[in-house]
């Protein structure tokens, strides 16, 4: 065994040796510290060795003019996978620049799928452009795949897969597996004439089975599948919950289209979050990291603009009351406090229906016990808080009274901030509204305006 | 074919009809809208068919007393899969409502891995119980994961693998994946008499070598593993770029330990933006969705405190101004519009920063690029911005000054805004703190201190 080991040592070294896979964050250090032209160095070194989705990742990490420079260096039959990976605007921002005869050749390299994904971003006429590179079959693909739209499953079901006759033999079957080495395979799907789908064959059975056996006896009594039509995360979120690495994608005739991987579920998966997330501040998961600062300023106008409109509602609520302003100036100082306070207690209440939004766990079955919860622990700190915010501004302003305000004000603000935390995202939803994007911007408006509103009014009654 | 088609549909629709995979949403509101003894039922119904994650996505949406219900409904068998997919608060919750000797049968069934997984959140008197439940072997291998910690892959890496020695044939390999049904498995690991992991054997290959050659031989060329103590995101990383469905996960003497899989990715990449999202109201991915009140409370009084902290900042801020509110009580009115624009311009870059940081985009080496975008982007916007609220505000007032002052506060708050939005993230990071979490109390005290001093210091400048 120790002679073995020594023997695979000398023997195979030149041919192989293990290597941990890489970290990106190591690597986007060492790309963007190199200058000038020892970045093209350090660039063909990792192209050498890294996967596309990491190339990916590196070219988005770069300035405009840096990126397009290192994106020359990479070889006309890696371009197609690279883009794929990217990030819809990096990616077009990369196509635009692109002269036209390099563009020919990477549309010629493009698969319907590909290009179906890429169109989501693309302006018509370079689709048509690519469109024009392909066969007619590819272009009946294309057409076939375009008449989802973008949040159907049906759109994006990867076509690759391997499919037989129920009349097909165990032999037969194996053979496919044997000489098709597709990921998250290890599953057979049966269709009839029509292409309806019958049902499935797990490879494991395949394997244990008599060479001689019709398919159609192996059938898995559990097989499931996914209509063309659901939502992208539905879809996701049902190959995370099977145990298993692909289901057959099926259109209302119940033909077998595609299939959902667990591969491409990790992709959506991480695009739902990262929309999410950017959602938040008004943004979106396309956006690239170093946009034209004139295209990046534009996009994010739209949300300061709206962001305003709300701010001058605030505003005009405190407008009501400069009359007793301009009489306890201490109002001015202590009001940003209600309104911070009722927007932070909100936006938990809100974020935790955002995370049970997103896996499908709330209904309206299960709001008004949510309501309650969220009531309940509003409430109990609105109370501490009313308290401690109350005593503190008592003692700074040495004004009781005005301690009996902003603790009231407080405990109104946080009790109203739990039931819009709730509410807010419910009512958006009815209307088919994303909570995650509009959601914190309704909710700060209503606890600045109740905030301000409470705290200001108690003041007119008690001081004038 | 035909024949076959009527035939296969008589005879197999008793054992077999594929249906389409059930969406948690749908079965969420059939269960949280039954009232009462209605609601056993449904959830019987469910279980016959849901899967364990199905299951316990449900349990979570139902608030803490129905929940217990319909746990006591679910068959001992099944128990632990559920509980184990279940997010920890929830779990935990659980876990303490059963009687001991509910507990101890549970713990009977209870691997090592899962208990790893589960003892993040028990309390040690919990974890102790489960351990003595187990044999001397189990309690070995749980003792052997938990030295590493809750953020190194090594700790949860999966221990179901098939392993074999280099000089075994290709027979056997093929016997063991006939044998033997993982997820996500179709590569074979090869080590030697210590344990100590050579090379990967891809089923692909093994398949259509000859059954008498030497594993050996069939060593992959592109072998990659992952270190134990890679943190959880990047070993879920290393299996998305890499094109593979499982990774060795190897310690630093070279010792094979477990295997990474594509499957662990998708639920750590999941908890890892469920986290984040969480994190930006300052909660936990473990937060139960129905967290008694009390508790619920406590946890989130924390964040209000350090919320409340700089909220008494700003207001101390504005306090230094108090001369010059007193006399113009239009200040007051549209002091929250100059905070509040920064706000959110802020978090604008900041969301860039934490989405390009969460893919290991962002080092030192592009933050003076980013830095310049954003400030190119941010100043762009202030000066729209300034304009027009310039203009409303004069118009509002009646005062060309106030207009000066507020668009001038407006710029500058703006600009620092995109200078905070870049820079924060980067020093939380420099100091291993989660950008998500702290990135934006610590923007929004910058962009209201600075906004408040900017607009309310040059009134006094210019009325004063």
């Amino acid at each position: 065994m120790e002679e073995l080991k020594n023997e695979l040592k000398s023997d195979e070294q030149q041919e192989f040796s293990a290597q941990p896979q890489a970290d990106v964050s190591q690597v986007v250090q060492q790309l963007t510290e190199a200058e000038g032209d020892e970045q093209a160095d350090v660039f063909s070194d990792i192209l050498t060795e890294a996967e596309p989705g990491t190339v990916a990742l590196l070219l988005e990490s770069l300035p405009l003019d840096e990126r397009y420079e290192r994106w020359q260096q990479i070889e006309p039959e890696e371009r197609v996978d690279v883009l794929s990976l990217m990030r819809a605007d990096p990616r077009l921002g990369i196509v635009k620049k692109m002269p036209d005869s390099e563009l020919d050749l990477l549309f010629s390299q493009l698969s319907p799928e590909d290009l179906i994904d890429w169109s989501d971003s693309l302006p018509d006429s370079i689709t048509d452009r690519a469109l024009a590179q392909m066969g007619e079959r590819q272009r009946k693909h294309f057409e076939l795949y375009d008449q989802y739209d973008e949040n159907e499953i049906g759109r994006y079901a990867d076509h690759q897969m391997l499919v037989l006759n129920p009349d097909s033999t165990v032999a037969q079957g194996q053979r496919f597996f044997r000489r098709i080495d597709l990921d998250c395979n290890d599953h057979l799907f049966l269709v009839d004439i029509n292409d309806k789908y019958i049902g499935t064959v797990r490879r494991y059975d395949l394997f244990k089975a008599d060479v001689e056996t019709l398919l159609s006896e192996l059938i898995w009594a559990d097989s499931r599948f996914i209509s063309a039509d659901s939502s992208l995360i539905e879809a996701a979120e049902a190959i995370e919950h099977s145990r298993e690495l692909e289901l057959p994608v099926v259109d209302d005739e119940g033909v077998l289209i595609g299939r959902m991987t667990l591969r491409l579920a990790t992709i959506l998966v991480r695009e739902h979050y990262e929309a999410q997330l950017m959602a938040t501040a008004g943004m979106d998961e396309h956006d690239d990291l170093f946009a034209p600062i004139t295209v990046g300023a534009r996009r994010r106008a739209v949300w300061l603009g709206i962001n305003l409109m709300t701010a001058f509602l605030a505003s005009a609520t405190i407008g009501l009351f400069e009359n007793v302003l301009s009489q306890v100036v201490a109002l001015a100082v202590l009001m940003p406090i209600v309104a911070s306070m009722g927007g932070i207690a909100g936006s938990q209440s809100l974020t935790l229906m955002i995370r049970g939004m997103a896996m499908g766990q709330i209904s309206s079955g299960n709001v008004m016990s949510l309501l309650k919860n969220e009531l309940g622990i509003g409430s109990l700190n609105g109370i501490l808080w009313a308290i401690i915010i109350g005593m503190i501004s008592g003692w700074w302003f040495n004004d009781t009274i005005m301690g009996i305000i902003i603790g009231c004000a407080i405990l109104i603000n946080m009790a109203v901030a739990a039931i819009a935390g709730v509410m807010v995202p419910m009512i958006l939803q009815r209307f088919n509204q994303d909570a995650a994007l509009s959601g914190s911007v309704i909710l700060t408006t209503v606890t600045d305006v109740v905030g301000f509103f409470t705290f200001l009014g108690l003041a007119t009654i008690l001081y004038l």
